[in-house]
């Protein structure tokens, strides 16, 4: 019998964070094997550390070839690279040995789903430090995956319910970011946020776009780039088809945002759209003084294969406390399942 | 009996907006004549016709000179400055006759108070084209009121249950706005921000500041404004004794301010204070596609006079439909009284 389940390659993270943690706890939830073929990428020996010091009742099965996966319940397939030196591992801290580990089961990943061996990849949390440290100098997975795919147009897309936000800059000074907001560049976003929407089974989505000024400038009074980009390219959007409004002024437009009055919406820069990302999908919990990621989902578009990952961090300072939630991780399979199936 | 209760004077706004509706509203709850001396100013004949329309159980008084206001619930007092041709009067319209009626009655409580004959100034909303229509050429009240108190160094702090935020600047473009994140700026906000929360009672209130760049420049990976001017004027901060924190990276500062965490925050531009205090203090109904202001307060910082606002608009579509609501208003009024008392 054939199965059409698609084939999600899970990375497993920095092995001194959280993310062994909600790939294991992600995978004990019966609905992820009845909709997918899950594969962990990562070392075997981390992944049984974690099941073995919670006593838990699944298996590990290290595997050098995604054909030799059993894909059941119960019983977790980790695409072993045998990596990590556990004597060294230290839980909670920065270092280049997790680091290097985090950065090859990315990159491992990435080579898999070019392989076609799998059908998407999801990413655990990695640390830019500890990435750093190892030698390898990337912002983030998002500039790690156009990289290793050979891409130049791409973009971030964060999910958070019916929050959608793509962004035309990303890590660049506030200065920079302005000079980026090109008629051309919006044009490539907005057709990378269509296509992403349509890969989540939203066809001809309305698509918000926010003016780079306050105000959207006013009419011209603070600034130019409305006048002289946006629009434009909002013009030039409109006479190809696709469904889109704005200049918006950005602090009334992430309003409406967020109650999903766009089915997505384009930010001129990084904070333009991650505050209100992060005020939607994040919580400050005063009593605890930690951040707790609720359900915030990160997609790159733009790529030739398929990645979605959690949009938190590591959280050094929960490790080994069982207080992590897979939220998060849950959700960013869900995405991968939709795409692939859209995909094939 | 000596009365000790602030004196309180309040615009009517635009008399074509639902100013005069939630001004009449406010007034007619108990608490505000309990607490405060409230006197309105603008045109007697406009509050009348609203009160008519209503069949409210209020009546009008006309006065000219405030020493002749009754104060006296049932009874609401006008500054009557006999400025609206209610003939021209068109409800939800811009037009430069009610914005000129505006106008005057924001001079004219700004005169009021530098002459001490009240004890501070709540203002009813403004439209910014009506206002230019009428050939004044300013973007806010509170450039209006910077420029009829002759400061320099004033600041819009934008008050929301706990979550308090004070810009660096505002009606600029976001380039300018670049220019404009300065040691001596952020040291003046500081300090007028300070000002303000022991003005309500905060003293040594925490301050969060926030970066200009994302992450906060990641340490002067994206930018140098950190560096060369927010972290110096933070060190200098605290050698002076202020409590402040920061730079902060925005995403993560105003998730956190939002839940009362800081007693006070900076953003160094509009967006990056107006995009969450929006989310915060506002809400948009996809059902009827209107934005509802929940509870907002704009307070002008830095002004010898005491000025607080409504933080929403002239809200041209609901006029004469008594869908407007007070609560706004009625918050302004409060953060008046308060102001009042610690200013005597």
């Amino acid at each position: 019998m054939r199965n059409d389940k698609p084939i999600i390659g899970i990375t497993m993270g920095d092995p001194a964070g959280v993310g062994p943690e909600i790939v294991v706890k992600a995978l004990t939830d019966r609905a992820v094997y009845e909709r997918c073929r899950p594969v962990v990428i990562g070392d075997a020996k981390v992944i049984q550390s974690y099941i073995t010091s919670r006593a838990l009742d699944v298996e590990v099965r290290a595997i050098k070839d995604v054909r030799h996966a059993s894909f059941r319940q119960g019983m977790i397939d980790v695409f072993d690279l045998d990596n990590v030196e556990m004597s060294a591992l230290k839980p909670g801290e920065v270092s280049a040995m997790a680091g290097n580990a985090a950065f090859e089961a990315v990159t491992t990943a990435i080579a898999l789903a070019l392989e076609k061996k799998i059908d998407a990849t999801v990413t655990g949390p990695i640390h830019k430090k500890a990435i750093h440290d190892a030698g390898h100098h990337f912002s983030g997975h998002t500039e790690i995956y156009a990289h290793y795919t050979g891409v130049d147009h791409y973009a971030m897309l964060l999910v958070e319910g019916n929050f959608r936000v793509t962004h035309i800059s990303t890590h660049v000074s506030l200065r920079k970011a302005c000079d980026l907001v090109k008629k051309r560049r919006i044009l490539d976003v907005i057709k990378l946020l269509d296509g992403g929407l349509r890969q989540m089974g939203i066809y001809g989505g309305k698509i918000g776009i926010a003016g780079l000024n306050p105000h959207a400038s006013d009419s011209g009074l603070f600034g130019d780039e409305e006048e002289k980009e946006i629009i434009p390219a909002i013009r030039q959007a409109i006479a190809q088809g696709f469904h889109v409004e704005g200049p918006v002024a950005p602090d009334t437009m992430f309003t409406k945002a967020v109650t999903g009055y766009y089915d997505g919406c384009i930010a001129m820069y990084h904070d333009q759209g991650h505050i209100p990302f992060k005020l939607a999908g994040f919580r400050w919990d005063n009593e605890t003084g930690k951040m707790e990621s609720v359900k915030g989902v990160n997609i790159t578009l733009g790529l030739p294969i398929i990645r979605t990952s959690v949009d938190h961090g590591t959280a050094f300072d929960i490790v080994g406390k069982d207080l992590a939630s897979p939220d998060a991780m849950l959700l960013a399979i869900d995405y991968a399942i939709r795409f692939a199936s859209k995909h094939k």
